[in-house]
């Protein structure tokens, strides 16, 4: 059902330092099949506060925030939600009313993906430091994984993610070969690190589970050789899917089925 | 042809206190029978400065300006066209890499007009005295209308736009009868006043032209007692028309042929 433009449109928006075009395709999608007057929009704003101070002004309806702005947010919007909260970190912003409330949808979907991937609280590793590995970890950690490593080159950040959340640190994964293997680093991207895997294949082989946060390619090396080796997987799709359903959710209030959702999200991939 | 919306669609937006749909309905039209990758939103800011800064911020490409925003709005931009110029008063801004340009395509729009309609530069009354009239008033006056009479109950307003163009101002129209007669107030529009003719009768017979700025509905008393009487005829809706399609000239760089864009108007209409 294809809604004609009207005055009557509500407009959200993506605020990203180098916007893709996942969000665009998935939201669009979802408005014309379930007739509802919206429309998506992604853009690179050059002042931050700016484009805020327009979303406001606008009547703007939600927002998705990416790299670099998730952080330089928080001090931009009126209330965090508690996925928020619980990591600092911001990557959408649902506007009622002149009233600005932040969640983290990735954090969310990273919560969501454990329990219906059923993976058992065991020790894991988590490769990386940066902003994503810090939704990752307290995800982790608030979904009742305990026995956490996070493994990170970068000693200092490592070392204040591991302590925030309770973990451990160590630069390299060494001789440990826990269960869970968890990549939120760019190895495996699309770029100068497409080809790395990012766990030692006899790490890979005696874990359980595989859980690669790359979405561009779903199909890392690390993923390739988890699923060779018959792994559990969870990809980095299915994160970015997850969270972009839960951003259109808090955006719209309307819940799309589970085809409508599969569909948006194969059409935001294609 | 119908582009589906990428990271790369250019965004237009108007602002208007009360927005209509005809720039929505026109401009997104055009977008989809041209094959342009742009869409079209209407806003009712709340904060006129801080839109602007979210133009600039977003990198929003174009914008209508509409009442009560036309003047307030010259402080902030960078620079002003001679169309806006001439009348202190913008309803279109073009951002072009961060610098805003801005324009008056209803001033250009009444140019055209009663050039292509082939007005003699006769005597003329104009009755209205509000920002619309100024840009009637001073399109007239450099399409080499000299000899203009300004009718407004409003004393002050009417005897100072008198004054900017060099016409005479009078409170109402008398026994004056000039060949052309233009109707820049609300008389004639949807609602209270839908009934009331702009001139009377007597003055309409004696006229040659009839030019109605009243877009809706676009067949008012006034236009169509000057119907029945065989004069030559310009009505709000072709104002409203070729102003929009300046606009969209201005944004986009493109210039629809002439049945894209009577279809479009149509469409707008409809």
């Amino acid at each position: 059902m294809l809604v004609t433009a009207s005055k009557e449109t509500l407009l959200c928006m993506s605020l990203a330092g180098r916007p893709g075009n996942f969000g665009v395709r998935f939201h669009n999608h979802l408005y014309q099949q379930l007739g509802l007057n919206f429309y998506y929009k992604a853009f690179s704003p050059n002042d931050l506060p700016a484009a805020i101070v327009g979303m406001r002004s606008l009547g703007i309806r939600g927002c998705g925030v990416s790299m670099p702005f998730k952080e330089a947010c928080i001090a931009l919007v009126d209330e965090l939600d508690a996925s928020a909260a619980a990591i600092q970190s911001i990557n959408t912003i649902v506007n009622t009313d002149g009233h600005l409330k932040a969640y983290n949808t990735d954090y969310i979907a990273i919560a969501q993906l454990v329990d219906t991937h059923e993976v058992p609280r065991t020790r894991f590793a988590l490769r990386g430091s940066g902003g994503m590995a810090k939704a990752v970890a307290c995800a982790l950690r608030d979904a009742g994984f305990t026995d956490g490593l996070i493994v990170a080159r970068n000693e200092q950040a490592g070392r204040a993610l591991a302590q925030t959340c309770g973990f451990e640190w160590q630069a390299e994964l060494g001789s440990e070969r826990p269960p869970l293997l968890v990549n939120v680093t760019p190895l495996g991207m699309a770029g100068d690190q497409a080809e790395t895997l990012a766990f030692d294949v006899s790490a890979i082989d005696r874990a359980d589970t595989a859980f690669d946060v790359v979405a561009t390619p779903a199909r890392t090396p690390f993923v390739v050789e988890a699923e060779r080796l018959g792994k559990r997987l969870i990809t980095g799709d299915q994160v970015a899917a997850i969270q972009a359903l839960e951003q259109f959710i808090l955006y719209t209030g309307v819940t799309p089925t589970e085809a409508q959702y599969q569909a948006a999200a194969a059409f935001a991939r294609g």
